[in-house]
This record gives structure tokens, C-alpha cells and sequence, in this order.
């Protein structure tokens, strides 16, 4: 029995449940972090023990206390989920509200926790013969403890048991968070909530709204009532955001609200042109996505105004001690440059240019913020002189910024490499660590301005029914890298984690699985089976980066998001498998590796015979039959090569057309693209020794 | 071309369009409804016509005058549903406001209908090489016309189409209605705004919020905030309701609320025991279910002051003109009985027994509503001396009952035979005609006063996760029962339509489908598949009746609703298959009935061999496995039998274990009972002639 030995090193170094610890050094060896376990995120510390804790219907939860609201909440919640995943009908269905003697999980809290930014998050938990002892300095502590604890709920065929366990974990960062975007498209209530209850489940701590932006004004304002009515239909009422924000603060989740200002500003202005920059304009919120002009005249007191009045009307829904005002993607500034009194204002008060004159904009916006008592935080191009020490920056275009930013004194997040929106492989988010390598020497007390980081879900090509699917799991992994060690690292194992992690989310109502399903029904039509969609979707990703919208001509608010691409994600579990089965067959694999090869070749290839059927009864899906057929040569061309065994052994003809086959299975197709192409264009370059069929 | 001649007929009996059908007076001849069209309800008249009405990018809405607001966000609906159905990015993200010369579907509305019952629902629908044509002289009715339209949607390999038609449709009964408990599990606001899409989608017009029982108090109360604080937690807040009520109108849908009282009245007395007619009593809300005892006392003035306050406070949120009252189930009266003031005040005032009390309050209780100007509805319990002329009656113990109420001058609604918590299967809701065969003499006066019906979804063994798949297909079934013509009851005819018209659900947010596959991800675990529980699923139903709880031990408030029989459903798809097959195959259907047999056989017994691994993964699958290894001895009877050919050919001991088979596949396991057992006995009773391998 002994500790993890890097992690240890790791604890020693950086003091041991240190409220904010401060991010480790230097890259450790990457390693499995938790062989066996199914923890997502890894905690600082762990030890296991032989043995198990077995579950029955008699599972009983004590405090050693009397339990503050939000812990016994939290306790109640576990006491459901458990009992929903393993079906054993618990006799007590509340836990006890104070102490129970003989309780199988006893809770130890010391306070309850301040919903700031830096507040004590650390737990025990213990699992042994004696049961299970969840201790913390806070309740938000043991909330964690709580999700660490479900988390290791384990099986075998004599029932359900926890493994002795001895755990004392600790955040990597103070600030985990998520940004979701309900401006381009909104998500109601329940969207808000259910995404709140899986951020808790994965240590999460931030939950920060983008709640205006060209496309819709998504917050209900009593003192000009026509910023939300004037603008796309939706939007949160002041009922909802204080469910929201209770909902959040109840799970230990702080609630940042942004109002984007002075650009993508175009909702603001639908109702009240008189702020905008472009006199006489007859704004309406944008149907269509990219960068707009339109920008709030920072030049007239009656703008401030305007914000100042709104602000005290809106933010204290909000309690956090953080307003995020936006600030991005002043690119272009053609409205202050086409307005004369502008230029004049400018010139008048020696205000060199468009940058200069945003930071005069949030100088003075600051005076409202300050009166409400609220620090600020604006992405990466609010760094300007005048920038108040208190200020929080976060980065979205490049990681170098946040070395300046966190350099000059200023406190920073990150979230360039956590555009989750972006579609990229969960792989790429995960390593994307905001400190490491390139500030390994960074000074302590720079290092300690890196507060963490957000994952950022901008929802141009996402809606309340799929949103789920492009935030989970992806989110987990981006929440371990927020949490855990820096040196727990090794992919496969992230990757084997993921799965139950990922499965688990559904007990909390999470659509993220079930999207899927729902849109290949819908795909099929009510007469087809959407069984030959699943497999194509297992092996097919959406277009990276922007590109199903590429010349924005596309996908605007109002397109459907219910077609394959919008079924398909990232890591398409197929691909993952094949592409990897490749690896180990290519590095001299057994026959067993080329005999699995075969058999997802034959189905790919068996899978496009349906097709045609599918696509008499459902026209929708002639681009997705390309994708099959591609598919289908693609894997004919592979079995070939898995047959004869090296590419050598092709005629000429035959090596044009496995090399035609590959380049059109590059081509997209219904929004996606292959996943599996590079793994046969290697299967062919190898030159594989020949082995008998 | 021809109208369809049984509808004609019926409509010349019953008056063309007029705004209240009176019943039909006799049952005619069963008869598919809407050959080839899955229209459900089916309309009262309809005439196809060869030809169809390509759709394509360019659809698009005009209206005749400018559009009120309701139907405008209807259309806005049935554009968005279009386009994600067929993914043809419709170039109008939103309908024309008004007038557009040459759109696509015209839409013409006489005026605003109100929400009252009797209220104008008719519409004309008209497609033709001229476009698309809907008529309305309410609102009200073009709302049904638009989702008719989008039940049109046919798609070939050419692409997507409405077909030539001309619909004169209007409804049979005025009142067709879903009552949800909310009371036994709360079910959130999300449930019930997407419920209402799926009650609009087939035409229902009445919400019926069961919101108060023995298990929970769920509205919120500022007069008396102990009447939601003290009980079991979840409640709507005054803006939930605000934003259900409204989400309803603008569906064409009326709420009525439901306040249960003197009996089902455990959480009024929990925070205000002084209510209760058992003086001292410490009152909590029921855990358990069943009938319980807490009532409230009739005797003392306080007791209607308050419900006075309360009526005053909650019943302007509901503008509906009804409210319930409830007054079901005072069984027993024992509180009454055993309180010696109440038995005092009984003597004192000649009430005779504990009826006549309940009359006596509910004469006290009528003042509150009367005063909030609404009429009220109650159990067939508040058929009483002195229920004033302006009470419906909601049958639901005995259709006799409807007759004598009717008989008697009182309105009533049916909802005997509509119980759909029971979990039987859709047929037998769908023939449960509310008046015939027994009402087929009635005057047809008395008939008008039979308002309609409505599905009952009680609670206790369902929760938010799983409610849709309760309610949804089913509801569909009765709702055409009370929307369209008596004489649409064929009950291969209503599948046929059922299946479409559920799977078109789910473009709703209807999580009825995706619950099953995602407490099947639950139970098989995070490292099991799930498919053979689906093969399963597929054949077994949830025990019928109260047959999970028999003795009120096993499920409580607190119980998990996330095992196998909370996946399974009424009518397994498979069943239903296998059923069909053997009957075609037992009237001597050919030898392709009996391949069809066997495949599913053997299905069932391979399926078998697959639960070992997943029941060693996923303990909670034991009584799983029992169910898996009695459908595997069961099929391998079938086999035998369908090899053989003739039960005469079984010697003793086959026949015995053939026998022994069936029995056992008659036991309940897992909360479920296997669809297919009396196909095989009677394949075994059948000495059918046999037949070559």
C-alpha cells in the first residue's frame, strides 16, 4: 500500500491542500493516473487497498453535524443517483439530517463555502472496512467528495461494492469553467440546468453566460423591456435567472453573466438604435453568423447611461463578484469610422485610434461596474491601458497573451485550445494545458494570476437539442486538465475513462447520448432503420473549425440543426477503434488485429447495401449515401491491401484506384468527414509484409 | 374522386362543421380510417386527389390578414419542424407576416377564437396544383390545420411532398384533454411545455394539472408558503405557471388546475395541520402510496377562510373558467368518524353520514369559487344534492355513472377506460368509446352534455424521465377516439398510423423514445451494451394495474423508476409481430409466416446467450436473466412446435415440458411479463397440420 509516488512528489511540492495551489512547474512523465478506476478528474492523491465496501438497500448517510442546506441537498441527490444505478431500492430514501451512528457514509464538514473565486475546494475520502468518511474544510468540498464517491461505484457479479480507497484531493486551478454562448441560439431553462448538474459531476466551478451578442438579447430587462423584445423571441426572464443562479449555486457553481459591449452588439441596438454608432440605422438582431459592424457610440453620456441604468437593474440577479463585459473582435471599426461626430470626438480628445477608443469605453463603463460592486472580466482585447488591476483576462487568441497579461499584474484564464464548438478531438482539448510548457518558469506569484480556464461552447451551429453532445464529454476531460495534476496526461487512459464518465452523465437527465438516436430516427423517417446511420456515425466527424458554414451562406439562426452532421462528433468511437487496432496491426500486430480490421471492413461494406432503401424512403440522405459509398470503396481497397498484405503486390491500376479510393474518402461529405482515411492511406504506405489470408 | 362515403353520411347526420358534432348515435362499421395517409386524429371528411405538391427550398407561409400573434408562432413552428424534417434549409427562415402573393400555403382565419370550451376548432385544408390552402374560422382551427399539414409530409426518391387532398375536419367532442399528476412526482416546467407541443400535435385542447395529493403540494403559495415549503420540495413558482398557462394558449390550449380536497389532502396539513379533522396530528406528506386517511375538517369556518384566500391568491394565475376540486376517494371517512366534534356537528345540523358531509362542504367551498367566478369539476364523487347546474362530472370508476350524471342534467367528462398509468395496451383505450355502443338511444341532448374525455397520467410510478413514454403514443390513440368520427376504429388501421405518428413526436423534444434507450444504457452499465435488453424490451410489457406495487411495499416517492420495467412499455413492437405472424401463420398463412416465426425465435434464444457477460457486469440484471431464460425455453417450445408442426406429434414428456415452458413464461419477472406466451400456447392448442422442415 502506497501512495501514487509522482503524485506525492507532486503534493510535496506544492503544499498539500493548499486552497489555491499553485500550478506545478514543470511537465511530469505522463502516466496512467488511475489504473483501474474510472475517476474523471483524477484526484491529487489517491491510495487503494484490497477490498471493497459492498452496497446494499441498506446504504445510510450520517453528518457528524447537523448539514447545511446545499450538502444535505447534495447528499439526497447521491442517495437517488446510486440507488437509480444500481436498482437496489434503499429502505431510508432521505439521508439523516445530523449524525446516524453506524451510518455506511459518515460527512465531516467544517463551514460552509463562500461561492468565490479561490475558496477552499479540498477533501477526504476514506473507504475501508470502518465505511466511508467524506471529509472537508467546506460543504463545496464535500459536494466534490460526493461526485469522487459515485464516481467509484463498481460491479461485479456478486453486486455493487466501492474499493477501499484513501483519497485527498485539491483543484489544480480555482476557476473550471464553462462558457455557453445563448445568444446565437438560446437554451432554455432545463438546458442551463441539466449542463450545471454535469459540470458539478466533473468538479466544475463556473458557469459563465454569453447572454448577448448579434443574434439575440437573452435576458429580460424591466427598464428597457425592448432589449429583450425586440430581439429573436427568447430569453431568460428575471424568474429564470434567479432559478438559474440558485440551481447553480446549489451544486457550488458561481454564474458569470456577459453582455457583450461595445461590438457584437447588434441586439442592443434593434430596440434602441439611439446607442449605436450609425445614426438613423434601423437595426434588427443579425439571422446570419460572423463578425458584424455594428458598435455602441462610446462617444455620448446618455450610452452610459443607458448601461448604468441597466446594470444596476440586472446585475444584482447575479450575485458573483464578476461582470464579464466582452470586448472582442472590434476588427474592423467601420462604424466610429464612418461617423464624423465620432472622428471629431476623437480627435477632440486626442484618442489615437479604435483601440484607444475602446479602452476609453471601458474606463468609463467601469464606473457602472463599480458601482455595482463588481470586478470585470473581458476577453483578450480589453487589455488596454487604464485596465484596473482587478480586472480578469481571458484569452482566447493566443497563448503567448496570456503571458503578457499575467506579466503586467493582471489575473488571467484560458480558453484558447477549450473552443469546444470548434469540433476538434477531445485529444487536442485535454493536452491543452494553459500553463505547460511554455511557462514552466514563470515566477510563483505569476503563476498564481493563471486562475484556470474556461471551455467555450459558441452555439452558431448548435441548439437546446444537440448542445449536449458538443459540450459532453469533451467537457470532463477539459475539467480534469482544470483539476488534476498536470502531469496526468496518458491519452489512452484519458480515453478509457471517458466512456463511463460519459455514460454516467445520462442519470442527470443529459441529452448528449440520446441526441443521436433521436436525430437518426428523425434522418430515417418514420418508416426507415436508423441502424445503417449509427454505424456510419461511428466512424464520421463534423467539419472542423467553421467549416460547414464556411462563406457563412450556409446555416443561419433559423436552419435546422437535425441532419447527420449535427448527429455525427467528435472521436467517433468506430474510427478510434479501427484507427487504433491499425496502429497495433501495422507495429506487427497478431492476425487477431487484422482479423477485427476485417470485420469493421465488412461491415462498412455490408452497411452501404441498406443505403439505397434508406434513401428511397428518406431523400434527406443522398449526401450521406456519398459517404457510404466512399466509405464502402475505402474499405474494399483496405481489405485488399489486408489480403495480399503489401501494397508492392498491387498493379499499377489497382494502386490508382486504392489511391483514388482514399483521396475521395477525404472529400466531406453531408458535413462530415471520414475518420478512419489516414489509417488505410498508412495501411498502403506500409508495405506491410505479406501475411497468408 | 370521391369523399369517403361513411364520413359523408356522418357528416349529413351531424351537421357540417358546426362548432359542437353531437355524438354520432350508433356505431357504424369499423373501417380504415385514412388508407396510406398517417393522419391521427383522422379528419372528418377527406377527398385525395392524384398528384402531390413538391416541397422544396422555397417554401413558404402567407396569410390572408395579418397574422395574430398565436397563429403566427404556429406557422413560424411548422416552418422550423418542415425544414428539420426534410433538411431543406428553407430560404424564409420566417413566415410573411401578412399577404405574399404565390406562397407556397395560404392561410386564411376568420378570427381569434377564445379558449373556452365549445370554442369553433373547424378548418378546410386544401392541397392542389394551385399550392396550399388553409381555412379557419378561428385561430384555434388553423393551429389543428397546421399540424395536420405537417402529418401530410410523404417523401419519395424524388423528394419530399404534401399529396392533393381536401380535409373538412372538426372535432366530435370539444373537450379532449390530458390530466398529469404532478402531485407524486413533480414533473418540472419542460415536461409539461413539451407535453402540450405533443397534446397539440394530435389536437388535444385541455391540460389538466393535478397539482396538489397526499405526496406533495406543488404550487407555490405566498399566503400560505407552508402550504409548498412543507412538502417534499418541488413546486411550481406563480411564473412557472405564468409561462406553462401561457405556453398552453399559444398552443390553443386551456390549463385547469386541480386542488384536491377534503380527501388527498396529506400536504395541506402538513404545514397547516389545523385543517385536519384529527386535532394534534403532526402531518407529513405521504412517502407511501395508496389511499390515506388526512382530510381536511368540513365543520370549521376557518377551514374555508382559508381555502377562500387561497382560491383568491392561485386561481387568477389559471384564466381558465374551470377549476377541480377533486373530491375523489373519501373512502372510509375514518378521521371523521373518530373526531367527536365532527360526529357532534353531524347530529347537530341532520347530515346524515359522511356523503352528505362531503355535500356540505363542497356547497361551503363552492362560495370561494364562486367568487373567483369559476365553474367547477370533480370526481364522479361530488355527484351530490345541491352540486349546482354549472359542475362537470369526471367519470372515472363506472361508465354508468356517465349516463346517470348526464341523465340528471350535468355536463361530464369520460375518463373511464382513458387510464393510462395502468399500462394496458392502446387498443383498449382506443375502442373505449365514451358514449357507444351503450349511449347509442341517448337524447341528443343528453349527448351534448357528454363534453369529451381525458387521459389520466397518475404518477406514483413514473417520474420526469419517463413520463413521455407513458403518455405518448397512446394519447394519440385517444385523442383521435374523442377528436375524429365514431366509425374510425380499426385497430390495424390506428397501429399502422401509431408508429409514424409517434416517431414524429420527437422532433417535439418528447423524450418518450430516448428514455428506453437511455435506462438501458443505465442498466447494462458504462461497460456493458446494451442490446440485448433492447431484443428484450422489445418483447415484454410492464405488469398491468398496480401489479409493481401490489401491497403499496415496494415503490415509494423515493424509489428509483430507472429499472427494466420502467423501460419496457405497453404493445412491444416485436410482440405485436410475432403475435400477427402466428396469427396469419395459425389461419394458414405461408411458409413465410413461419420463417418469420422462427427468425424471431431464434433471435430470442441467441439473445440469450448474451446476458451471462452483461448480468456479471451489471448485477441489478438478475431478474433480467430469469425473464431472458424463460422467452429462451419458451421459444425453444415454439421451435420445436413449428418444426414438428402438431402438438399431436409431442410425446408425454415434451408435451409437459412444453407445457412447463408456457407456465413459466406466464410469471412476472423484473416488474415485466413476456408478450408473445399466448401465441405459443396457442400454436400448441392449434393441431396444426404439419408441415416439411
Amino acid at each position: 500500500m502506497r501512495y501514487h509516488l509522482s503524485t506525492l512528489a507532486l503534493a510535496a511540492a506544492c503544499g498539500w491542500l493548499a486552497p489555491v495551489a499553485p500550478a506545478p512547474a514543470q511537465v511530469p512523465a505522463s502516466a496512467p493516473a488511475a489504473p483501474g478506476l474510472n475517476l474523471m478528474p483524477v484526484p491529487a492523491q489517491w491510495q487503494s487497498a484490497p477490498g471493497a465496501l459492498r452496497l446494499d438497500r441498506g446504504f445510510s448517510i450520517g453528518f457528524a453535524a447537523p448539514a447545511a442546506p446545499r450538502l444535505y441537498a447534495g447528499a439526497t441527490r447521491l442517495l437517488r443517483r446510486l440507488d437509480g444505478r444500481t436498482q437496489l431500492f434503499f429502505t431510508e430514501g432521505m439521508p439523516a439530517t445530523g449524525p446516524r451512528p453506524g451510518a455506511t457514509l459518515r460527512i465531516e464538514v467544517g463551514r460552509v463555502g463562500a461561492l468565490t473565486s479561490g475558496e477552499d475546494e479540498s477533501y477526504t475520502l476514506r473507504v475501508d472496512d470502518a465505511g466511508i468518511v467524506l471529509r472537508a474544510a467546506t460543504d463545496l468540498g464535500a459536494l466534490h467528495g460526493l461526485e469522487t464517491l459515485l464516481q467509484l461505484t463498481s460491479s461485479d457479479a456478486d453486486g455493487y461494492y466501492f474499493p477501499y480507497i484513501d483519497i485527498r484531493d485539491t483543484p489544480r486551478f480555482v476557476w473550471r469553467g464553462l462558457m455557453l454562448d445563448v445568444a446565437r441560439h438560446f437554451m432554455p431553462v432545463e438546458v442551463i440546468t441539466r449542463n450545471i448538474d454535469a459540470m458539478a459531476a466533473v468538479k466544475m466551478n463556473v458557469l459563465h453566460l454569453h447572454l448577448t451578442d448579434n443574434q439575440g438579447f437573452r435576458i429580460e430587462s424591466k427598464t428597457f423591456p425592448k432589449l429583450h423584445q425586440f430581439s429573436n423571441g427568447e430569453y431568460f426572464t428575471h424568474a429564470d435567472i434567479g432559478k438559474i443562479v440558485a440551481y447553480a449555486a446549489e451544486r457550488g457553481i458561481r454564474v458569470v453573466p456577459e453582455f457583450d459591449v461595445p461590438t457584437h452588439a447588434t441586439s442592443w441596438l434593434a430596440g434602441y438604435p439611439e446607442l449605436g454608432s450609425r445614426p438613423g440605422e434601423r437595426y434588427v438582431p443579425w439571422t446570419a453568423f460572423g463578425v458584424a459592424d455594428p458598435v455602441l457610440d462610446p462617444t455620448r453620456d446618455s450610452t452610459y447611461r443607458f448601461l448604468d441604468r441597466f446594470f444596476a437593474e440586472v446585475l444584482p440577479l447575479f450575485p458573483d463578484e464578476y461582470v464579464h463585459i466582452g470586448g472582442d473582435e472590434n476588427r474592423d471599426g467601420k462604424d466610429w469610422r464612418e461617423n464624423p461626430a465620432i472622428q471629431a470626438f476623437m480627435k477632440k480628445n486626442g484618442i489615437a485610434d479604435n483601440h484607444a477608443l475602446q479602452a476609453y469605453f471601458n474606463r468609463r463603463l467601469l464606473k457602472s461596474t463599480d458601482r455595482q460592486r463588481r470586478k470585470i472580466i473581458g476577453w483578450e482585447e480589453i487589455l488596454n491601458p487604464g485596465l484596473p488591476s482587478s480586472a480578469l483576462v481571458q484569452i482566447w487568441l493566443d497563448k503567448a497573451s496570456l503571458f503578457k497579461t499575467t506579466g503586467m499584474g493582471y489575473s488571467a484564464l484560458m480558453s484558447k485550445g477549450f473552443y469546444i464548438d470548434l469540433m476538434h478531438p477531445v485529444a487536442e482539448h485535454y493536452l491543452a494545458d494553459p500553463v505547460l510548457p511554455e511557462g514552466k518558469d514563470l515566477p510563483p506569484e505569476q503563476l498564481r494570476r493563471i486562475l484556470g480556464g474556461e471551455a467555450t461552447m459558441w452555439s452558431e451551429m448548435v441548439n437546446a437539442q444537440n448542445v449536449d453532445s458538443r459540450i459532453w464529454p469533451v467537457t470532463a476531460a477539459i475539467a480534469e486538465r482544470l483539476w488534476s495534476p498536470a502531469h496526468v496526461r496518458d491519452l489512452d487512459d484519458m480515453y478509457r475513462r471517458l466512456e463511463p464518465t460519459s455514460a454516467r452523465l445520462e442519470e442527470l437527465g443529459l441529452t448528449h447520448l440520446s441526441s443521436r438516436d433521436v436525430i437518426a430516427r428523425s434522418m430515417a423517417g418514420a418508416a426507415g432503420d436508423p441502424a445503417p446511420l449509427h454505424v456510419l456515425l461511428d466512424v464520421a466527424a463534423p467539419l472542423k473549425g467553421r467549416g460547414r458554414n464556411q462563406n457563412h451562406d450556409v446555416h443561419f439562426v433559423t436552419s435546422p440543426l437535425s441532419g447527420f452532421a449535427d448527429a455525427a462528433n467528435r472521436d467517433p468511437r468506430d474510427a478510434r477503434r479501427f484507427n487504433e487496432s491499425m496502429r497495433r496491426y501495422l507495429a506487427g500486430g497478431a492476425g487477431a488485429e487484422r482479423d477485427r480490421l476485417r470485420a469493421m471492413l465488412a461491415l462498412w461494406i455490408a452497411n452501404d447495401a441498406r443505403m439505397p432503401a434508406l434513401v428511397g424512403a428518406s431523400p434527406q440522405l443522398a449526401p450521406v449515401a456519398v459517404l457510404s459509398q466512399r466509405l464502402k470503396a475505402l474499405a474494399e481497397t483496405a481489405l485488399a491491401l489486408l489480403d495480399t498484405g503489401s501494397a508492392d503486390a498491387l498493379d499499377g491500376a489497382a494502386r490508382e484506384r486504392a489511391d483514388a479510393a482514399i483521396a475521395a474518402a477525404r472529400l466531406p461529405a453531408a458535413g462530415t468527414e471520414l475518420q478512419v482515411v489516414d489509417a488505410v492511406a498508412q495501411l498502403l504506405a506500409s508495405r506491410a509484409p505479406a501475411a497468408g489470408r
